[in-house]
């Protein structure tokens, strides 16, 4: 990072600036102020920003990008804050730009089925504007509630609902961006498949190191005609898994299909009180279907079968809204009751081929016992999505340290069996130090090049993504054996 | 372009290197043999390449890679050659890599939904092996019983079924890849959405100039229980066209939705003599609805009452895997048919918002009274992606030019509805001077910046999708008002 080795800038004639881009009221400047910003939804990590810009316009966020490019100071966007992996984490000295007042739905084109919205708007809100006339957005992350668009675009979310439909990238069309240098550049477009390179595909999920999305364009999607939710319990997680595969290789595509484990029903129940899920089951299985009327109908009683054939003890269903919003609210709860079962607890976020699961789950139990440290799972188990939640208490010296080694040994877990470190959290400040079981370091420099032809300076959120020697002993020792290609463009120091 | 300022290359201690890469028999130098080589499926541009080089495996393309750069000599990746943007063009003193020895279908991993394949292994191929065991691989170009997988990757290749499923890069996990500078790297994996940038989305659809896939990881679909087409015929386009936004509105996403008008009607009846398309028709409108049983049955009623509400005349329908192909013989016959129509045929590949298609068929029609050239219709309606067939007769002194005049303004008229000049074709050699209609000079730049990391000597396949000052007024004009990135790193020269 080049700001490393750098006094501590004045901050005095910067913030003037910003005054002028944004108007008095959109800089926070007070200490007590500044400590809301001081993490996002990974706590355990925290860095007060020297200063918060909450810009309202593509026009006055480049402003503020480019007198952090004028007075060579590192940037962090920020949507909601939400962001489990450390996403919009501040660095030292940084500046923090916050899209809370970038909120407006820009344009609603029903007839093309698209919606232009500020990347301040909350995630849940475009399908709010669009359901009356029969439409939709498809990534619901479990914090649709509260989490932004810019935030879901930069994290590339998923949700619930994502096995059939796709995560963010496959909902984004286009992309209004400042660069890193504070140029405003437009990406994609209203149509898919764009000629060119796919600069709005390498936009979607690079955690705020390419640039600020000012304006996205989103794709919405027709409401299904009829949507039906069923349950089914288990004594055992292999078989939850095993009805997972079957109902998949039986050719039906459910909307959702999601499996908790004891530990977490009884968290959920105990807290939210569905009175649906049953204490005594070993997992449930969640399965929402939709589409036309007659095909819900057939799907629902092949997926009961399945789920019979591979032991439920009951499958129940729900087809009226209210019944399948009682379903799933358990579902919904599940990291939030969490809470209530231990002081704290960290969310791990790994995907597995589906075929590993019941192996992958066995190994979780076995770290569990090994470390001693209760682990629930909760995971979207139709894209083998695992949300491993590690329970601990943050007042025990040294707890922290050794629930992030159990966290590591989930996701290497992960790996091993051709997986990946991250379904939707991203990277952020969280997993970098993994990358590197992931990537080689060709991959890691091709990225970095990447990164580079936006962000020559490294300003926009330094330290992210990308494992540095400093943080991670293991990565120090992967970065040290190569570094040719970024020897070859003279003056660029490696981030 | 670095080479054309150069000297003819002494070419025999190159190729003696070649041949000590991949054999004797691996090399192809004699002209009469070469001429195979000149050009793809846009034939109207024709190059001979130096030397056609054909390998067999990831490491024979690095070595011959290696010993392109060694002797900075540009290279041409090229699969079937079925291309119809001139993506595999040869350049003056280039090397043509072919990829069609490299035909292994190298693993089939149906329980995780896989297969991987060398990049000259047939489209038609891939669903052959998995059809078996109920399953395809959708996209599904006219051309997919001779296109390879390594052209469709590096052109984003769609088809008929690309509506519903998505065009290439829906469908590619992973690949194997020998960068510009030949060094063998692995992009994305056998899941989808893997964390870090999305380099396999920027890959594919890159047209070679990013590199050449050695492997590639398909994602293979469950084939649908039921499959119907339909068939309606129309007295005006309009109504066909009103037809399919009524389709979609309704919630109805067929497999494919496929518009021809009167001219390609008769041409296809001429050729291929399906006696299924009425010659008096305006258009027909095919439409393939897959899924369930029950789901197909329920939405042939709807789709059929719309069309009959849009004032369709007949509407028949094919569930019977025979009679389904039959009604579907004409369409995918239908570039060929134009052939005997006249002469020759100019294709263009176009997109527009759905919306604009009663709009632009009366445009295109204009053009076609001004021009006085006959222009035959055939389009994936669906997704708004045109192929106007201009047809005309080589022969005629300044015919050609006329022709591509026209194309041209079709393309212009895309652009302004707010579509685009390629939705399957790609740009290549053919459409690299209208990218500027498309793309703001800051977006090329960064596109050009991206290419540069990858490829930093611009060797690989050079002179394609950026337009160039040299052949290209209009880009010209364009390319002069600025470039000021360019200039910024030292020693870099534009393309």
């Amino acid at each position: 990072m080049l700001t490393q080795d750098k006094q501590q800038p004045n901050w005095q004639p910067i913030i003037k600036e910003f005054e002028a881009a944004v108007g008095k009221n959109g800089v926070v400047q007070r200490r007590e102020e500044l400590i809301t910003y001081e993490c996002d939804g990974l706590t355990s990590y925290r860095q007060r920003p020297a200063v918060v810009v909450l810009p309202r316009t593509s026009q006055q966020v480049a402003a503020v990008v480019k007198i952090c490019n004028k007075y060579v100071v590192p940037f962090i966007a920020r949507g909601s804050g939400t962001g489990l992996s450390g996403g919009a984490l501040p660095v030292e000295n940084s500046v923090l730009i916050v899209t809370s007042l970038m909120r407006q739905i820009l344009d609603v084109d029903l007839e093309n089925q698209l919606v232009v919205v500020q990347p301040g708007v909350i995630n849940n809100w475009v399908t709010q504007t669009v359901s009356g006339a029969g439409f939709y957005y498809a990534p619901d992350p479990s914090s649709q509630i509260i989490c932004s668009i810019g935030g879901n675009v930069a994290e590339n979310s998923g949700g619930v609902h994502c096995l059939k439909y796709g995560v963010t990238t496959n909902h984004v069309l286009g992309l209004k961006i400042v660069t890193p240098e504070g140029e405003i550049l437009d990406l994609g477009g209203e149509i898919p498949e764009m000629p060119g390179y796919d600069l709005t595909g390498i936009f979607v999920g690079s955690e705020g190191t390419l640039g600020i999305a000012t304006e996205i364009t989103l794709r919405i999607l027709k409401s299904a005609e009829s949507i039906c939710v069923l349950l089914a319990d288990f004594t055992s997680i292999e078989a939850a898994g095993a009805s997972v595969s079957d109902i998949i290789s039986a050719g039906i595509i459910p909307g959702g299909m999601e499996i908790m484990d004891n530990l977490s029903i009884n968290a959920v129940e105990d807290v939210v009180k569905t009175n649906c899920y049953p204490r005594d089951a070993t997992a449930i299985l969640l399965v929402e279907i939709d589409g036309l009327a007659v095909e819900v109908a057939a799907n629902k009683q092949k997926v009961a079968e399945i789920c019979k054939q591979n032991g439920a003890r009951n499958v129940t269903s729900a087809s009226d809204p209210e019944q399948r919003l009682k379903l799933w609210k358990g579902r919904k709860a599940a990291f939030a009751a969490a809470g209530h079962l231990s002081p704290d607890y960290y969310v791990q976020d790994g995907v597995i081929p589906r075929t590993q699961l019941a192996y992958v789950l066995q190994e979780i139990e076995a770290l569990s016992q090994k470390y001693g440290y209760k682990i629930a799972n909760v995971f979207h188990a139709g894209d083998g999505n695992l949300h491993p939640l590690i329970l601990f208490d943050n007042s025990v010296p040294g707890a922290l340290e050794i629930v992030e080694e159990v966290g590591g040994e989930i996701l290497k877990l992960c790996v091993r069996v051709g997986g990946s470190i991250s379904g939707e959290h991203g990277i952020g400040a969280d997993k970098k130090c993994y990358m590197p079981q992931m990537f080689t370091q060709a991959d890691l420099e091709t990225m970095q090049w990447v990164r580079q032809v936006f962000d020559p300076k490294g300003l926009a959120n330094p330290e992210k993504i990308f494992p540095t020697p400093r943080t991670c002993g293991e990565a120090a020792r992967a970065m040290g054996e190569s570094g040719k290609k970024f020897e070859a463009i003279e003056g660029v120091e490696r981030f």
